[in-house]
């Protein structure tokens, strides 16, 4: 009926997470805007795709071609760490952890959400695991830092079982209650797991752990 | 840290429904897509703002300052059906069961998602009822087809209150079971208004509904 409003709302609805539904809302929300603020949206659209990207090596935010993380001489080439976004390595960093390289899959296995292998960047991941007989740094530590979910944990396994060469140790983030929360309130599978997972106590008076 | 990152997050979550975590994902696929088609996105909202408006007089969805029921002489201007969203008013047109002219509110009460009577085009509304005093066609049916919802009949009930004034009938859209639903699966609150809502039969024969 109109071309504009249904051209529109095509285009919104192929965002992800948003159906047609959410879009028409959107839609009526934007008429009821005053035009210079839905000029500034597109702007900051348009201006968002020109001045970012992907870096070519990692998969992470940048605005060059590759980003700093990567151009730092002073980072671990032999330590990789592979995350679901390009959030998640700025969470990593921030705690000044981690002095390696990364890998962003750019998400993470999601059958139900029609997210197979050959959507996230496996397949670069599996060339940097080879790039050490190209004369590059060999990987010697896969880290996986995928979330804690089905699909973090599901895309953990699928890197273990068929993308990692023989030769690289691969490991796991750790699982467990967060710092300053309460057993009591902790949910069931993350209490299971940080059981599963208990750690040796190293006391100053030469206390045991539980496993002692 | 990447300001055309956080920006576009930012006016991105404006949009309804949108909360950062959305607006984050919606951004990534943003950077994943070919530079034409968010050129292509963003002109769309600037088109669909700059060419499409609502009618100053109903409401609802038009491209020129007044719409093309509202322009309708032959339509009856002593009946409105007020509707909350202008999707609404192409739902009724298609039925061809209303030959009056229409009231768009843009939403219905809400109190728990902040909107208010305030929020709702109730002044406009106000005004047209009072538009008799003016020269104009006198009101003499307001039929309320806002959604039978918590929200929608709120809405239609602070119409009756404080909107009307005396001397307009006031209808309501009837509740009911929908054609070719099966009573046994009907939810209980539909069920339950169809029941309240039961309408006397008048078949060939002289047969008579339940309550004669």
């Amino acid at each position: 009926m109109f071309p504009a409003l249904e051209n529109a709302i095509a285009l919104i609805s192929t965002l992800p997470g948003i159906g047609n539904r959410s879009a028409t809302r959107i839609a009526f929300q934007l008429l009821r805007s005053d035009e210079r603020s839905v000029q500034e949206l597109a702007e900051a659209l348009v201006d968002l795709r020109r001045r970012m990207r992907f870096c070519s090596e990692c998969g992470g935010l940048c605005e060059a071609d590759v980003c700093e993380i990567c151009e730092d001489t002073n980072r671990d080439r032999s330590a990789v760490c592979v995350v679901e976004d390009p959030g998640d390595v700025f969470a990593i960093e921030r705690t000044r952890e981690f002095r390696g390289v990364y890998h962003v899959l750019l998400g993470a296995l999601s059958p139900l959400d029609g997210i197979g292998p050959e959507d996230l960047r496996l397949g670069e991941l599996s060339r940097r695991l080879v790039s050490g007989h190209l004369g590059q740094t060999p990987i010697v530590e896969l880290f996986i830092a995928t979330n804690p979910t089905l699909e973090g944990d599901a895309t953990a396994s699928y890197i273990m079982d068929r993308i990692v060469p023989e030769g690289v140790r691969v490991t796991r983030i750790s699982h467990g209650i967060p710092t300053g929360a309460a057993i009591e309130y902790a949910d069931q599978s993350t209490l299971a797991r940080s059981i599963r997972a208990r750690t040796e106590m190293h006391g100053s008076a030469g206390r045991r752990g539980f496993d002692g």
